[in-house]
């Protein structure tokens, strides 16, 4: 039993060597289709293990799942499934929420991948497979060239309506501000009641530790936080939270 | 635009009604085809948001989705990203644990599918499309028939052996509290620190008070809780919690 394990294991290992290494199209057609199953389904664990925060502190894709990363992140299932994440805040909104309307109720959103996409920066940078360089991501924001998530311009404006206050908190930097405001109104974003974004002090906090510090602000300011629309559960987490929560699919990268 | 969209809506109606309530063969295969994919991606997105706790209180999977959900409970999909999940628990005990080993480590666990399957039953008993039958399903688990789940079972001996106190805190009722742990030992449970199960008073509460309640009186007792691995993120969240949660699978159904 021992022997025909260890035999199974070397050869599960000789085949996902040659996955990686090897030039596909050189193997049998049938051991080909069986390689590529094993990396799909291995791919996908390692995905929805990111999306419910098991999987942490990722600095990059694995190598093996970049191709898969891509092929979801930009396929119309993401999209389904962001659409039915905001399906979900919709039938919040409607449901539950007994907002007072003195101008204190409050919703928060991320700005990257949530409000804005930064897919077409990572088609050009590796798709998660390379080390995060935040020089030539910033150089990109700094164009305002960001696309929007359509469905969420859709629940944003539809919150907006109900009479909340919307606050964006960002990671980004502080210097980044014209150039994030411009790109957000460019693609049809307005009307928020604040944005936050880094300055030197916060750079020195973990992103869940700044954005919680920045909600602990507006509730000391009376503003009671009814939902986060983030894509990073570093924007979800922590004290003051909100009465829901709701995380948008990433596994791109990771901000802690 | 508006008619076509209202247009493309009503057809997309019809496409959806047709795959619900129609014989599939009686349709042109392209025509099934583009069925299949839409509801397949629908239903997908359902389970997505369902893991990442998007979708919360539902009393049934929708009933076009059971089949999809079956699939997965039973696949080796299911199998792989709970793997994945307990690797990330293998990962942060060998990594990030600073133990003490005065006795006052602990670790928590869910019962049910966390160390035991409940998949048996609900393959019976509809795969979540039947409203939960709480008589039905604990006279199922008064067989103490459950199998374990191989790999959680694993990872609960490795978290022993490290010398860590285990507790197992359920939502089951006190009343099976005897078949529980027939059921346990019987599959290769053994040796954990506590079991906690609902009694009357717990049932007035939610799960997750319940639950957060009964790790209150570990760190009350002096217990430092490193982990908790449950399928619900009702065993997951409210106060206190622990250094880290990891959440398997599940779709078939909801804890509040």
């Amino acid at each position: 039993m021992g022997k025909i394990l260890a035999f199974s294991l070397i050869f599960s290992n000789i085949f996902i060597g040659l996955a990686v290494a090897a030039d596909w199209s050189i193997l049998n057609p049938r051991f080909r289709n069986e390689l590529g199953d094993s990396l799909k389904k291995y791919c996908e664990s390692w995905r929805i293990n990111v999306e419910v925060n098991n999987i942490r502190d990722f600095q990059v894709v694995p190598q093996e799942c970049v191709q898969h990363i891509q092929k979801y992140m930009t396929s119309s299932q993401y999209k389904a499934d962001s659409e039915k994440a905001l399906e979900e805040v919709k039938l919040f909104l409607s449901g539950f929420c007994n907002l007072k309307g003195d101008g204190k109720d409050a919703w928060i959103f991320d700005v990257d991948d949530t409000l804005l996409s930064t897919i077409p920066y990572y088609k050009k940078h590796g798709f998660g497979g390379q080390k995060r360089n935040t020089t030539s991501l910033e150089s990109w924001m700094r164009k305002s060239k960001a696309p929007a998530l359509t469905h969420t311009l859709d629940i944003f404006n539809e919150i907006k309506d109900k009479g909340l206050k919307i606050f964006l908190i960002s990671s980004r930097k502080e210097t980044l501000r014209s150039h994030t405001v411009d790109n957000l109104i460019d693609v049809g974003y307005h009307g928020w009641s604040g944005l936050s974004l880094r300055g030197l002090e916060d750079e020195l906090l973990e992103v869940q530790e700044y954005k919680s510090a920045v909600r602990q602000r507006l509730v000391d300011e009376g503003y009671r936080i009814w939902g986060i629309v983030g894509d990073q559960w570093s924007s979800l987490g922590g004290h003051p939270s909100a009465k829901r929560t709701f995380k948008l699919p990433n596994s791109i990268y990771y901000l802690a």
